[in-house]
């Protein structure tokens, strides 16, 4: 019952985050099962989005035009540069519209037993970007884990001495949370966080 | 910020089961971030899989030969046909290793409120089966919900008057299952199914 085609489909389908090996091979039946047609607008959205998609040669972020429109806004003040892990976080962090600087992706988080150092990051990149003189502050908005806590104090280490601000995104109580539910880690946070009203 | 090619990617990845809009964002994503071979290799997959895949002209379960291996098996008998919903219940079905005769797949379940009715099926291809003569039991194993059960009891009222034995799989508590976490339906279902030791 072993059909070459589909046990393929579903060994690269479960190579996708998230995905083992049963929902692969539903995905795999599914994919089966849909108008040909529809299978085949997803394998070509694939295949349009790698050729056209890249990376912004300045933040990383992925953009399908030589610098990616934030980069090449001129309203966006350069002064400012909101360090992220991923260009996905771009898209967070721009829904909260509350953010007119650049931004910089490192493409993951310092990581010792991943085998992810420094240089596997963007962080050289982000130094030179400093260097120019125009950036006065740096926002680490690396996620709040062991791994993005160790790149966010390492990066503000090598920034410190060159004189420029570098601050971390607040920790605390999410807007809609309850004290009851919050575990104590982020309770400890948001407490040594506390602001004077 | 946003890209076109993006936005049809996870529009595309969104219209896979059990994929919401912000599982197909992460996916899309992934595949822009991972090498562009990997990207390829499964967008190959997919049309790979169009390409050689096809469902077998007599059970319906997908083949990439002119029948399936199962319907060719001169080994297995024809005397039973085992009905389920999808192809992929035909897998399922095969890991037990304990059923050696035919199967027949429905594509799906009877659905009044969907809009799918008995022609949607492939029911009257089953009975074009049963007419042959060759086959004396079928087993229906249908999912045990509101769809499966209605689907088998169509199917029973039609077999009846052809003489053939029609049989459904047994519903009642899983093997490693729990009296005390089994809700109430399963446990009348197998107390009503209970056998003389």
């Amino acid at each position: 019952m072993a059909i070459a085609s589909i046990e393929k489909l579903t060994t690269q389908l479960a190579r996708l985050p998230g995905v083992g090996h049963k929902t692969a091979q539903r995905l795999a039946y599914h994919l089966l099962s849909v108008p040909k047609e529809q299978a085949q607008e997803l394998s070509e959205a694939i295949n349009d989005a790698r050729e056209k998609v890249h990376p912004c040669p300045i933040c990383g972020a992925f953009t399908d035009l030589d610098t990616c429109e934030i980069c090449a806004d001129p309203r966006r003040t350069e002064e400012t540069v909101c360090v992220v892990s991923d260009a996905r976080d771009v898209l967070s962090m721009e829904k909260t519209r509350e953010f007119r600087g650049h931004y910089h992706v490192l493409n993951g988080s310092l990581s010792p037993m991943n085998g992810i150092g420094p240089g596997a990051l963007r962080i050289n990149a982000l130094i030179e970007r400093c260097k120019s003189g125009q950036v006065k502050e740096v926002i680490l908005a690396t996620n709040p884990d062991v791994e993005g806590e160790a790149t966010a104090a390492y990066i503000a280490k090598l920034l410190k001495p060159m004189g420029i601000v570098t601050s971390r995104i607040a920790h605390g109580i999410p807007i809609g949370g309850n004290l009851e539910y919050t575990d104590e880690v982020t309770l400890a946070k948001a407490l040594e966080g506390r602001r004077i009203l």
